[in-house]
C-alpha cells in the first residue's frame, strides 16, 4: 500500500483574470482547480486521463485573491472513489493563507459520453491503493 | 406581499467558450450564472449592488452544452436571505432542457469589504417580500 | 452580381470580461471579434466552415467599453479574399459609437492543417460575387 | 547608456484556453502576452504601471500550442517610445519555436484617462537609455 497521491502545482494569476473590485473573479478560482486537476489526472488518473466529465462542482471562498499575486498555489487529491465517479478535492493556497476550498465531483465516461465503471486499476492510481 | 422576483436572461454560447471536448467548459457555466445575476441583482439588489461578494458556488451539471447552441437561458431566483448572506439559485436551460443548476451565497459587505448586515429594504427587495 | 454579405450581431459584454480599470479588458475584443466571425462563417463560409485558422488579427481599440454596457454589435464584412487566406474585417460599436475596429486574416485548412487553396464557391460565398 | 530592458516570463496554458481544434484559443494569445506585459511594466514602467491603456494590438501567429504544452516563454522588448504612447513587442515560444509575435501600442494617461506625455524618467526606464 502506498501512500495516497497529493499534486501541489502553482498556477499564475493573470491580469485578465481579476475584475473591477481588484482581485481575481470568482469564475477563474474553478479554472484554477481545473488547471491542477487535469495535472493530477494526467499524472494519476491513468486510463481516465481522456474519459472525464465534471458532474458538480463546489467552491468555498475564503479570502479575496489581491491582483498583487502572481501566482497560487493548488492542491489536489482524491477524497473518495465510487462506482462511476471519484470526488477531488482542490486547495487554492495565496502566499501560504487558505484563499479556497473546493470539490468536485468527476464522472468517468465511455466513448458514448455515458458514465461507464471505474476499473480497479484507475481505483487503485487514484488513490495510491486498493481501498 | 408581491411575487418573488424571478429574471430570466438569455447568455450568450462564445466559441471561445469552448474546450477540445467540444462543449463549454465546466468554469464558463459560472460566468454564466454570474452573468444573469449581476443583472438580476442591478435590477432588484437595491443598495446591494455595489457591495456583495461570492462566498460559496455551487454547481450541478446536468448536460452538456454544445458548439452548436448560440445562447442559453439563465433564470435567477433567492432562496433565502440570511443576517448578512444570501442564496441565489440559477438554472441554465439549453433549449428548453435543464443543462445546470447553480446556488451561490452571496455575502453583503461594507465599504472595509466585512460582511455587514443585510437591511430589511435590501430583504424586501431581494425576495418581494418582507418574509 | 449580389451585394457582399454584411452580418451585425449583438455581442453580450460579461462582468467577467471587465478588468480593473472597470472597463472590458482589452483581450475580450478579440472573443467579442471571434463570436460575431464564427456566426458569419457559418452562415456565409460555406465549405470553410470547419477549415479555418487565424494567422494574423489587428484591432484598434479606439473607445473604452465601460461595464454598465450590456451589449456591444459587431459588424463583420470581408475585405479581400486571396488564394489560401481572407481578410475579415470587424466592428464593433457600443450605443451607435465605433468602440474598436478589427482586421483578422484566416487561412483556409486542409485535413492536414495545411493552408490549401480556396475555391470558387468559397470566394463567391464570403465576396457575394466571384470578383 | 544601459542595455534595453527584457523580460522572459513563463506563462502558464490552461485547460480552459483551448478551443475544439484542440490547441489554444487565438485569443488567449493576447492574455499571454498580456500577462508577460503587465510583469514588464511592473517592473521597467516606472510610473506608468497604474495609467496605460491599450490603443492597439497586433498578432502574427505562427505555429498552433497544443494542449499538451504547459507553460510559454512570452519576450517582452520596448520598440520604440514616442510622445504619448510606446510599442511593446511579444514573442511567444513554445519549446524553444516561435508561436507568435504581437505588437501592442500601449498609450500613457492621465487620471483624467486622456492620453499625456510620456516624462523622460519613463522614456529611460523603458528603454534603459535616453535615446
Amino acid at each position: 500500500v502506498s501512500a495516497a497521491p497529493v499534486l501541489t502545482a502553482p498556477v499564475q494569476v493573470r491580469f485578465a483574470d481579476l475584475d473591477p473590485l481588484g482581485h481575481v473573479n470568482n469564475v477563474q478560482f474553478l479554472a484554477y482547480m481545473e488547471t491542477a486537476r487535469v495535472a493530477f489526472i494526467h499524472e494519476h488518473g491513468g486510463t481516465l486521463r481522456r474519459s472525464v466529465l465534471v458532474a458538480r462542482a463546489e467552491c468555498d471562498y475564503r479570502r479575496e485573491i489581491s491582483g498583487s499575486t502572481r501566482s497560487v498555489d493548488v492542491t489536489i487529491t482524491v477524497e473518495s472513489v465510487g462506482r462511476t465517479s471519484f470526488v477531488v478535492r482542490h486547495v487554492i493556497s495565496d502566499g501560504g493563507a487558505e484563499a479556497a476550498v473546493g470539490r468536485v465531483v468527476m464522472v468517468a465516461i465511455g466513448d458514448d459520453r455515458r458514465p461507464r465503471p471505474i476499473t480497479d486499476e484507475e481505483r487503485i492510481s487514484l488513490l495510491g491503493s486498493p481501498a
